[in-house]
């Protein structure tokens, strides 16, 4: 007596997820079938429209519907100031707290050397290019305030100061070991006015 | 600025994943979208497929692509002894143990008075009805050692022997508080040797 092979594959499928292993799968396959199943057509749906639908921002990066996305297709954004961030959520955060209108670019990850995550996996060479575009005056490094963001911002700092461009990273306003998309806006806003020049 | 409308739909889908809030909704939608596409696409699939194919056996209400499961059009399996359980993975785990040989009946959930989940919420007149066929002579109660289990059990056997059946409960040679699920099969199966009669 096995599960029937389409329940198997159901719970194998959820596996996909991070942070779901064997026994939350099948308490997840369980709970669609028996207690949602308008719930499981709704995320099949979602999940072609996503893959159908979304794309990355050709400027920065993140995801968008639309060739550019609303920031980089706004025209009163200051386009001399270009902020990196880790992840398109880092990128919410610091619209929220309304304290910026300069561009974005995503680096839709960061350096983890431990994870086998180099430069080439994170596109440094696109940050490069669109940083060194004779617009963009002043790159501000927004990673998080983790090893693996710190890192990355290091490396962030030095290929871009050898091109010539001033570099700044938002202040240690944030808690060590904090992550942006955690942090009340207050703080955040904080840290953004309070950016250093990296020497 | 926001999310792209099919992110945050597809963000909103994975909230009905029991155990799943915002944050970890937003992770997984991230993770599926930029890391692995092809697992998206494979668990949209998988839904789909189980939402058609899958439906509860007849006899026993576990799941199953046919009308019957592979357990109940076993004719060699003893069609006198009926064992309740409380989910498929139940079943399962029984099963493994090797040590029965009748049929079974699955509840699909249990009593929870304080999730508002009573006797109808989980069928008992289906089991009443599927235990007073007239072959079955023995009742064999193995929901789990959890309040909700004993409760459960506690009704089942009031209602199967107000029927005039022998009623039966798997030995409390599991650990209090225990669920089937995560017990060892030698554990379990000594539970069933050492059924009793419930007085
Ligand atoms: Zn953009
Ligand atoms: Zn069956």
């Amino acid at each position: 007596m096995k599960n029937p092979p389409s329940l198997d594959q159901l719970i194998a499928a959820l596996k996909v997820l991070p942070g779901v292993g064997p026994k939350s799968a099948q308490r997840m396959a369980f709970h669609l079938l028996q207690r949602d199943k308008a719930g499981a057509d709704k995320l099949a749906r979602a999940l072609d429209r996503a893959l159908l639908n979304l794309r990355h921002c050709e400027r920065c990066h993140t995801f968008s519907e639309t060739p550019l996305c609303n920031v980089c297709a706004d025209d009163k954004r200051r386009q001399e100031v270009l902020c990196v961030v880790e992840m398109p959520a880092d990128l919410l955060m610091l619209e929220q707290t309304r304290c910026y209108d300069g561009l974005y670019f995503v680096l839709m990850g960061r350096l983890s050397p431990m994870d086998g995550v180099g430069p080439k996996d994170i596109d440094l060479e696109r940050l490069i290019a669109r940083a060194c575009d004779g617009v963009v005056a002043e790159v501000i490094v927004a990673t998080n305030f983790t090893a693996e963001g710190e890192v990355t911002a290091h490396l962030i700092a030095e290929m871009l100061k050898a091109q010539g461009l001033k570099v700044t990273r938002i202040a240690r306003g944030m808690p060590v070991g904090g992550e942006l998309e955690y942090v009340d806006p207050g703080t955040l806003a904080q840290a953004m006015y309070e950016r250093r020049t990296l020497s």
